[in-house]
C-alpha cells in the first residue's frame, strides 16, 4: 500500500494517528532547522513538516534535496497545526514526517504547476500531462465526468438504452467532409468515421429499440475554426412513436436535471420560440436570453415615412435599448460605430439616441428627428431616462444579424452574460432548407432525414425557402447546445427529399439504400436529437471555450502536439493498404 | 402522443380504461367475425381483439388488411381476457379496438421475427435492424447497457473518473496492425485509431488523475478469426500509487458487483493462481474452474522408470480423471483418440485406463502395466470405480495444451460448463516476454510498458524467458476477460525495455519519446487493466459468442453487410488526401 490516506483526507480527528501519504511536491519552505512542504495529489494538499528536533537526520537531509513535482511517499504522525489555514480542507493539521521515500524525481517543469500558470497555450498543449495536474484543468475533467454520468443515469432511468454504434462505417458526400480509413482486407475500399450515428440510430428505431442514447465520439474533417475539434463528443438520442413535443419534454427534463445536479441551478422558465421569432427578436437562432435588449423595430411616427432616407429606404429599421448607457461619451460611441463597421460585422453605420437622465433626448440624427420624434423611438424601445438607444437600418437579415452581434458585444461589455446564470430555451420550426450561395441550390438545414412540417412538402416546388421542418435546437446562454428533428420514416418521402436535394436515384440508392429499404419493413414514426457534450460541459462549467474540458485536445491544425500526430507511416504499411502518397 | 401505454404495461387494473397503443403486428388470427392480433414493441406484447359486433366496420375491414410487421396505432378499451395467459405479463387483458391507424406498412420480412427465426447468419446481418426486433437480440443489447451502466456507476462510486482519450492518435509498429486515417490538413501524414488508450491513460496518471476509467472503442486491423471484430469495446482502467494487490482488489470488487447486480450470482471464492500453476494444473493460462478434472502428472511406481518407452521418453506424463465415464465404449474412446489427433490438437495418441464399476482396472496399455500398476495411476489421479483416466505423454508444453483441449472438450460434452455458473479467478505472475518463432526473438507478452517483478530486470540478459512480470489476467469460465499490469514508471527502465525489445534509440524516441519525457517530470507508480466488454457481456449473458451483443457487428471479412461498408470513395476525396489507390 502506497498510502493510507489521500492528500485531501486528513482532519483534526486524525491527530496522533500515524499515516502514510504519497504525492507530488507542490512547494517547500526550507528554514534550515525546519522544512514545510505542500504535498499534492488529485484530492488536495497536505502540509508536511520536517523538524530537525523530531525528524531523523537522514530524512531531514533527503527532504532538503526535494524539488518541485518530485513524487514522494512519507510516513509520520498527524499533528495539530500551529497556524491553522481555514481555506484548506486539511488546514487544521500537518504531518510530522518520520520516513521519506523518493518514488520518482522530476525535472523542473516547463511551466509552473499552479492555478495560475506562466505557461503559454502551446507549451501547455505539448506538456498536457503537466497541465492536467493544475487544478483548473483537472477540475474541468472531473466536472465533465460528472456531467456524463448524470446524463447516462438520467436517460437510463427514463428507459433509454445506450447502444454502441459502429465507428467504421461508410463515407457519404452529404454534409461535412469525412475522415476515411483505408481497408486492408477489402482492397481499395475505405471505411469512414461517423460524423454522427444518424442512420444507425434511425435503424435502431426501425429495429424497435424505442429509446436509444449514446455518448459517442464523432468526426469531421473540416478546416478548424477556433474552438472546433476534428473529434468531438455527442450525446446522441432517438425515440420512436414520438412527436416533437415528447422529445422537447424529455430533454427539457434532462437539461433541468443537469443544471440542478451538477451546478445547483434551478430553472423555472424554459421558453420555446420559433426560429422566425428568434430571428425577429434577437437576430439570431441561438439567442442569449439571460438579458433583455430585445429588438424593437421602429416605424414612422404617424405618417407613412420617416422623412429620413436611410430609414425610408431600409427593409427594416431595428433598435435596441441599452439600459443606463446614456452617459456614453462621444469616444465610446464612435468606438461602437467602428466596431460594427469591422469587416466581421459589416454594418454601414449605427445611429444612436440618448435618453438623458434629465429627461431630454438627443441623437446622431438630430437633423431629421426632433426631440418629440425621438420620444416616439423611446416609446417604441421602452427606454427610460439614462438609456441609450442604438439603431440599425437596412436589409432585414443583415440588419438583424449585425444588430445581434452588437447586442451580444454590449452584453459582454456590460457584464450581462453571467457565467453562473443559465437560460435555456428551445428554438423550434426551423426552415427545412437553406440556400447555399456557392452551389446555388438549397441544402438540408439540419440533414436530409428531417421531416417537413405536415402538409408543407408541396411548398418544396413553389417556395422551398418557406418550408418549415419539425426541427428544433436547444440553446443555452447564447450557444447552440444541440438540435434534432422528427425524421422522415417512409421511403417515398425520403426518396423525394434526396431527389430534391440533388441526389440522383443511383446515388441515393448507393448511399442510403439500406435506410430506405429499412423504411419498407415497418418503420415507426421517430425523432431525436444530439447535444454537443464538449460545449454543454463548457457552458455548464461557466466557460466559453471547450478546449480545457477535453483531456487531450488537438490544435487548430488538427495536430496533437504532445504525441506529435498525425505522422508519416511506414512504406510497408502503405503498401499493405495498396496506397501511394502523391506528394 | 402516439400512445398512452407501451405493450408491456397493461394489467387487470387497467380494465375498462380507454388506452392508445402503438407497435408492430407480431401475428394475427382472423376468424372472420373476430380477429386477434398480437401487438409488439420493445416492452412486450398486448393482445388486440377486433370483434364484428363491437368494433366499427371500417376498423374491422382495415384490420383484415394488416400484414406482419405493419406499424399500427390503436385505441380501445381494456377488457378482461376470456382465456388468460399466465406466461405473458399482459396476459390477463386484451384491447377491444375502436380506432386503428396504419402508421407504416411493411413488406414481408426476409425471415420470421420470432424468438427462433428461420433466417441464416448472412441474412440476419444484412437486415440487422429486423434481427434486433427479435427478443433474443434485443435482450442482449439491453443486457449490455445494464452491464455498462453498472460498471460506470460502480467505478464512479469508487472515485474513478471517466476521461475520454483521443481516437485520432499516432501509429506505432508495436503490437497488432493499426487502422490509419489519412490527414488532409497535414499532407502525407496519417493518424491511427487506438488499439487501446494505453499511453494516454499512463499520461493521465503522470497528470495526477489517480483513478481513470473509460468504456472505449478500440481498433485492430487483424485478419479476423471467428468472433473477433475490427472494432471492439474495452473497459479501460488505470490507477496511481498502487501495487498489484490494490488493483486486484478493486476489480475483484467490480466483478463481484457485476455478477450480483446483473446476473444475481454471488461469488464466495475468487482464487488467485500463478501463470505457472495454471499451466501445470490446467495446461492453460485461462482455466475454466467451474469443474475439476485437474491435471495429475504421473510418476513411475517405486522405481525410476515406467518400463514403457512412451512414458519413459516423455518430459511429462499427464493424466486427467473423467468421472463416471468408465463405461465409455471402444467406439467412444476411439472417437476421443481421433479427436486429439486432429491437426488442431496435434496429439500423437491418448492412453486410457478404466476403473471399472466392479473395482477392476483395464487399460489400452495392458501389455506394460498390470492391474496393480494401474491402481497406482488410479491413486495418483484420485480415481474411483466408474471413472475413466486419460493420459498423454510428451514434451511438457505440448502435452499440457493438448490435454487442456481434451479437458475442455470433455467438460463441454459432459455438460460441466454451465452457463449460469460463474467461476472467476486471477492468473498472476505472467512471463514478461514470449518467444516469437517467426521473428526469432522475444516479444513483450503483455506490452512494452509492463514492469518486470522487482529484481528480475537482470535476468533479461541471462534467462529472459524466466522473467516474471507484474501482470495479471482476469479469467471467467475459461475466457480471458481482460488483463493488466503494473507499469514501468521511470525513463531508464522503459528505455532499457525498448532496447531489449529491439527498438533502436531513434525509433523508441520517435514513437514513445513523449511517454519517456513524461516519466521525467514526476511520474507516480501506476498500473491498471482493461477488460473486453464484448466478451464480458457475452459470458455474463451465458453465451460464448459476442456477435449478438454488438448492435451492428461486422462479418469475418470486416464488412458491414447492412450498409455495405467499406466502399470505394470519390476520386476527389482521394485527391484531397493526396492519395492514390495502387490496385
Amino acid at each position: 500500500m502506497y498510502r493510507t490516506h489521500n492528500n485531501g483526507a486528513l482532519r483534526a480527528e486524525h491527530i496522533n494517528e500515524t499515516v502514510t501519504l504519497a504525492g507530488w511536491v507542490q512547494k517547500s519552505r526550507d528554514k534550515g532547522f525546519m522544512i514545510w512542504l505542500d504535498l499534492r495529489d488529485r484530492y488536495g494538499i497536505t502540509q508536511l513538516i520536517f523538524d530537525e528536533e523530531r525528524t531523523p537526520k537522514d530524512v531531514m537531509d533527503l527532504a532538503k534535496t526535494l524539488g518541485r513535482e518530485f513524487v514522494i511517499q512519507v510516513t509520520g504522525k498527524v499533528i495539530e497545526r500551529e497556524s491553522k489555514n481555514a481555506k484548506m480542507a486539511t488546514g487544521d493539521v500537518e504531518l510530522l514526517v518520520e520516513k521519506l521515500e523518493v518514488l520518482n524525481e522530476a525535472k523542473t517543469p516547463p511551466f509552473t504547476i499552479e492555478d495560475t500558470t506562466d505557461g503559454g497555450e502551446d507549451l501547455r498543449m505539448k506538456y498536457r500531462y503537466l497541465d492536467i495536474r493544475r487544478n483548473p484543468v483537472k477540475e474541468k475533467l472531473i466536472f465533465r465526468h460528472k456531467v456524463s454520468i448524470a446524463v447516462r443515469n438520467y436517460l437510463s432511468e427514463q428507459g433509454f438504452i445506450e447502444v454502441e454504434t459502429p465507428y467504421l462505417i461508410k463515407s457519404t458526400p452529404e454534409g461535412a467532409r469525412d475522415f476515411v480509413v483505408p481497408s486492408r482486407m477489402n482492397e481499395g475500399q475505405f471505411y469512414a468515421l461517423p460524423q454522427s450515428p444518424q442512420t444507425f440510430k434511425q435503424l435502431l428505431m426501425v429495429g424497435g429499440m424505442d429509446k436509444y442514447f449514446q455518448i459517442v465520439k464523432c468526426f469531421r474533417d473540416e478546416d478548424l475554426r477556433a474552438d472546433r475539434q476534428p473529434e468531438f463528443t455527442q450525446i446522441d438520442c432517438e425515440m420512436a412513436f414520438v412527436e416533437q413535443e415528447d422529445i422537447l419534454n424529455i430533454f427539457e427534463g434532462l437539461t433541468k436535471h443537469l443544471l440542478k445536479e451538477v451546478v445547483g441551478f434551478e430553472i423555472e422558465n424554459f421558453p420555446r420560440m420559433t426560429y422566425d421569432e428568434a430571428m425577429a427578436k434577437y437576430g439570431n437562432d441561438k439567442p442569449d436570453i439571460r438579458f433583455g435588449m430585445e429588438f424593437c423595430p421602429l416605424t414612422p411616427k404617424g405618417g407613412t415615412d420617416f422623412g429620413f432616407g436611410v430609414f425610408d429606404n431600409a427593409e427594416l429599421v431595428n433598435a435596441i435599448n441599452v439600459e443606463g448607457c446614456a452617459d456614453y461619451s462621444r469616444k465610446q460611441i464612435d468606438e461602437l460605430i467602428n466596431w460594427v463597421k469591422r469587416p466581421q460585422i459589416g454594418a454601414t453605420g449605427l445611429i444612436w439616441v440618448k435618453y438623458n437622465s434629465d429627461g431630454s433626448l438627443s441623437s446622431s440624427v438630430n437633423k431629421f428627428f426632433d426631440e418629440e420624434y425621438l420620444k416616439h423611438f423611446a416609446e417604441a424601445t421602452q427606454s427610460k431616462p439614462g438609456d441609450l438607444i442604438l439603431i440599425m437600418a437596412g436589409e432585414t437579415y443583415k440588419t438583424r444579424t449585425q444588430l445581434s452581434a452588437l447586442r451580444m458585444e454590449l452584453a459582454t461589455r456590460l457584464g450581462l452574460r453571467k457565467s453562473d446564470e443559465f437560460a435555456p430555451l428551445w428554438v423550434v420550426d426551423f426552415p427545412l432548407l437553406e440556400w447555399d450561395e456557392e452551389t446555388e441550390r438549397y441544402h438540408a438545414m439540419h440533414h436530409p432525414f428531417t421531416s417537413p412540417k405536415p402538409g408543407q412538402m408541396e411548398l418544396l416546388n413553389t417556395n422551398p425557402g418557406d418550408v418549415k421542418a419539425n426541427a428544433y435546437d436547444l440553446v443555452l446562454n447564447g450557444n447552440e447546445i444541440g438540435g434534432g428533428s422528427i425524421r422522415i420514416h417512409d421511403k417515398e418521402t425520403q426518396s423525394k427529399m434526396f431527389d430534391y436535394l440533388g441526389f440522383s436515384k443511383e446515388e441515393a440508392q448507393a448511399q442510403f439504400g439500406f435506410l430506405m429499404d429499412a423504411f419498407q419493413y415497418g418503420a415507426p414514426p421517430h425523432g431525436g436529437l444530439a447535444f454537443g457534450l464538449d460545449r454543454l460541459v463548457a457552458i455548464l462549467g461557466g466557460q466559453e471555450t471547450i478546449r480545457d474540458f477535453i483531456a487531450f485536445p488537438k490544435n487548430n491544425a488538427g495536430r496533437d502536439v504532445m504525441i506529435d500526430a498525425p505522422a508519416t507511416i511506414d512504406a510497408a504499411q502503405l503498401e499493405e493498404l495498396n496506397l501511394k502518397v502523391t506528394i
